[in-house]
């Protein structure tokens, strides 16, 4: 497993709870992939998993963990049993690539990396940091056009869409946690297809989209009829501080939007805001209120309050992605995979945006992995 | 439909919402069965339905009627509209019989009714205040033995079991829409069995306990650990005053566990408290409080408040079990009908108790009905 | 008591209101002054009071008043019982001149309207929609320059500005309900002067900044240190539709923080939102999130929610306002009015923001009108 | 500073905290008294005080200290830095005295502590676990024969009463942080004039009351009709097994009590339910649910959620409580303080229970201390 963003909360979480898992100090709590619905053969073990990665920090893998255990997401005394392991992990993390030809310099570092580590294949998962929607360019429909106007910095793209043109190169699959460009480039899409490798996206489904993902299907099936929804999400930490620029918070919000429209069939009225509130730290608070008819329309409302921690909640889904979209790899799947619709708010494909019909999708979908 | 508390709120903003909808000064949200996914062939007609039921007090229909346009509960012009077949309805209102051989007399004004009205058949629905869990004795273990006692008055059961054992002996199936013993008494069920007619229960699922049983699945399938699930319900008019008495608490509460118990395995700790506030009248405010943990033991924490409008949100829900449990008579079906789990919090049979799974079950159910 | 705005949801339930007080079929609840605390020999009537106005807008008063009884806000059996005197109260009611010397013509009905009623005096009530915050121009330091700019159309100024110039000129005083320029201007707080006429203002504090006027000195008095402070308010009806305005909401989001700064001494982190949801018409929805340190660091947190019907808690404090104002001109008090802090969320003068200490002021104020 | 009860959370975190302002390793967020409102001078320093106490558990007081920073409430390193000063604190804790003459024991140990610590007085501060109310007796009224039957074993009292019976025989003061009857009792009422100390109480207000306390006053003063305030307390630990009680509970919910009836005139209806939710540790989370009309009977509504670390709210005011009744004792004030109803849920006295007119009786209060 690559990360873009490697010293990220995300990122260190799931390096350190996979150190955890290993070494027994810790249960897989919020890790889909180890319910029994799951069979566990078909899928790459959590304790077969190597990790690497790129970020343009360069702040200490040890001192991020540090820094996690005493804002209370990491545990301290088992992180302190495996400071041995964490230092060696350490190793595979290395500085970005931010000038020349970046994604050749990517993925001479992914294929350097799994020839290294003597990985079967690699999984590049995206966790830099939110970025502005695109304005689609024609050089954006032809990929090796694309290659070749990045390499000679003709042309720019975000860190998402580089690190997905590097890792398709390098013939590694990809999964975007965030909802930044990344794939939706139609050269880079087709630089997938013709590695011949799988991708899953977009955006970790994480708290308040989780939420909805179950209450508006509860909305349509009873019938009842959603006048609003609005909401404010709360956020502290460095996700915090970056959704408070303009473009990113786009990107944000339309991802947000998918699944009122399509549980829903309309995305109702109402505000849904970001604030940045860095006392929240790690932390993310989300309020939601949702103002519907019911019968002789009679007004009724349900507010909810999430408070979760970012990446507690993602870190384990990181590694039920890298899990499953490797073994999807090695079974040979090609191009997007919409049956993770269950992961991310805003799925590749048409597929339901209803948790429980994302749960067959993906338990069906988990269930052919290894099979002839 | 006979209701047993046919001047109740529930049942007059059923037997309103009916010819409001009959008047088409109305849609019908709310109700499940009007989704196209379910196939209106199979099915009687809203518009087919004719209403009847008993009642200890003896307020006018029309009355009631105007307490429920005061609260907000009925939309006053529409009901000003039809007045007249109110009034029409209303003659079928009948005192509920409350001595002497109750299970004959209340089987007598059904059998009469379905007469009267040319019905091809009768559901009775217990709209009853919520009584207090029975203990078992033996007599409850003999259908003939039963009745007998109840005819001689040796015996007492409360007005749900006698509704139950009427509905059975006059041909008729039955509906409870309360947590009360109803059919749960064996020789009632016997009775059913006997008269070769299906039953459906219980206690219908309108507010708290419908979130629960999205949010509980949302928690298990995100292999997320709650550590606690808390509440408070806070409810006034009748209902709130009826759950003020202990006996009829316990009911509740036993009904409401159910659906943690189904979804999460273990019941988590935490209190759920029910409330009477007279100034709510027919809403209802629920508040609950999960504390879960996620990856590496992080704690978390979701809280809710639903303020819904208890008639409104059942009303629907009866006109749906009304035609739902129609057609399966109509179809041959006899004893309880646990794919209608949907729409109760404790539903006969042993099966699932979250609400994705039920709805395939109903969905499934009624693709059914009216076919060979 | 002449409102700009005379047509809105505000002024329309505080003239309802004003004659179901007088006719007995109303209790004066959320009217402060009808407190014990207030002596009624120092104040005026409110059944001594009479209401006229201007509105751009030109719906009847008594098709207003029966919008807001369909929407919840009005009573309406009450007001059927008062149809004759809302429409006599409704030939008070003008269109709002806005071609030509708009001051000399608003002067000119205040006037007519004071001698027509046979008024001692008249308060002018500003319930216009929020306007954006003013550059200062030098035009606006000088009242005789102003007078002559705004005659010959060389200079614009918006309606909260108009109404406060013209009421001055008229020898009236001045109530800015809103968070508007109004008397900010300082020529026009000249002409106050030169009339010796009182005014008040701003922005009535009705719902989230109410509550903040009393939280805020609890953790300042309890010593615990607000970490972040944050909230969204959500509001359906005109105010709302007026509020998405990005300037109008500058001037409100401005006029909210004021309440804050006062009480904590800086205003603390966290994003205040507004957010336009029609559904909601009249009422407003209020979240706030206050997360603080107790001892030794600890973090905690409260959160409320607040759902008011904006006018019927701004109606009975403009019938108090009027009333004190009113009595204040008597007095001959000139210009600000700073302790008439408790009704407004920004309010005149250096005066407290904590509810107490204004009510404090309050009370004393009240104590001393009416004394020789 | 005596405490019953010295190795529960409020006294450890009390002893711990004070310590760490003595080291300049902490900052007195949560202290009263360290508002510049509070004049240094008339107060006894934090520095100065001494505690000690007794304690029916033996657990070491570290290891309580430690079980705290696992918990959250004590901050990790600062507690490492004063190890040796909290050693040294620790010697002062005795075993509670449990048979016998309890009295006659524990006064034996205050006098003792008193030399041996050379302290001018000492002030006993009830930290126990809530005791159900006790029923008054006719023993009750005559102090010397309650000691009487103390020591001679004939009469029983709950430990919150025999702590003030030996507090006042060896003439300390007494500050009751709890709803237990403690001083209630006449005879030892009568104790204290004749020892000429001071007591304060009772029922430290740290959460849910102290809000109330705020909120019920703004609603008064706004002339608002408080409908129905209805709540549920969710709290952990000791304290939530403890209140799992009823007696215990009744104790608690007579006291929170107060606060509504001495604000709003009338406890408006509504139940206050208390729940004991293991999983919330030492944090006490209270959602309220208030119901008001405003103008013309319009229904509205205000939720809060407090989420707070009771010890960490505790702590701080028990430091404030031992400076001022110290102060108090030493200017020569006996019996009750009633001008501390701003601490506690239900003051001595007939004071007000406005938290604003309670902070203006303590500074005034403050003031006047160490003044000839």
């Amino acid at each position: 497993v690559w990360f873009a963003g490697a010293r990220g909360s995300v990122a260190t979480t799931t390096i350190v709870g996979s150190l955890l898992l290993r070494a027994g100090l810790a249960r897989p709590v919020g890790c889909v992939t180890a319910l029994p619905d799951f069979p566990s053969d078909g899928l790459v073990g959590v304790a077969d998993l190597v990790f690497g990665g790129h970020d343009v920090v360069d702040v200490p893998l040890a001192k991020r963990a540090e820094q996690l255990v005493s804002a209370g997401v990491l545990p301290a005394e088992p992180v302190a049993a495996i400071a041995g392991q964490l230092g060696e992990a350490a190793t595979e993390l290395r500085p970005a690539p931010v000038s020349g030809d970046v994604v050749a310099a990517i993925a001479a570092d992914l294929t350097a990396f799994r020839e290294r580590v003597g990985a079967d294949r690699v999984v590049v998962v995206n966790l830099t940091p939110t970025e502005p929607p695109l304005d689609p360019l024609p050089a954006h429909s032809d990929a090796d056009g694309l290659l070749a106007a990045l390499a000679s910095s003709e042309l720019r793209l975000p860190p998402s869409s580089l690190y997905a043109c590097a890792a398709f190169v390098a013939g590694c699959s990809f999964v975007d946690f965030t909802p930044s460009p990344g794939v939706r480039v139609p050269a880079v899409a087709e630089l997938a297809i013709r590695a011949e490798v799988p991708y899953a996206g977009n955006d970790g489904k994480t708290g308040e989209t989780l939420l909805k993902s179950v209450l508006a299907p509860m909305f349509a099936r009873r019938n009842l009829n959603v006048r609003s929804w609005s909401g404010l999400n709360l956020l502290g930490a460095g996700d915090g501080a970056n959704l408070a620029d303009p473009g990113a918070r786009a990107s944000k919000l339309a991802s947000k939007d998918r699944v009122l429209a399509g549980t829903l069939g309309d995305v109702p009225p109402g505000e849904v805001g970001i604030g940045y509130v860095p006392d929240l730290g790690d932390w993310k608070t989300a309020w939601n209120l949702v103002t519907f008819d019911g019968f002789l329309g009679v007004p009724m409302r349900l507010e909810f309050t999430w408070h979760g921690c970012d990446s507690a909640l993602a870190a384990p889904l990181v590694l039920d992605l890298a899990r499953l979209v490797a073994a999807a790899h090695r079974d040979g799947r090609v191009g997007p995979l919409p049956e993770l619709g269950f992961f991310f708010k805003d799925p590749l494909g048409d597929g339901p945006h209803g948790l429980d019909a994302q749960w067959r999708e993906l338990t069906a979908f988990a269930a052919g992995l290894g099979q002839p």
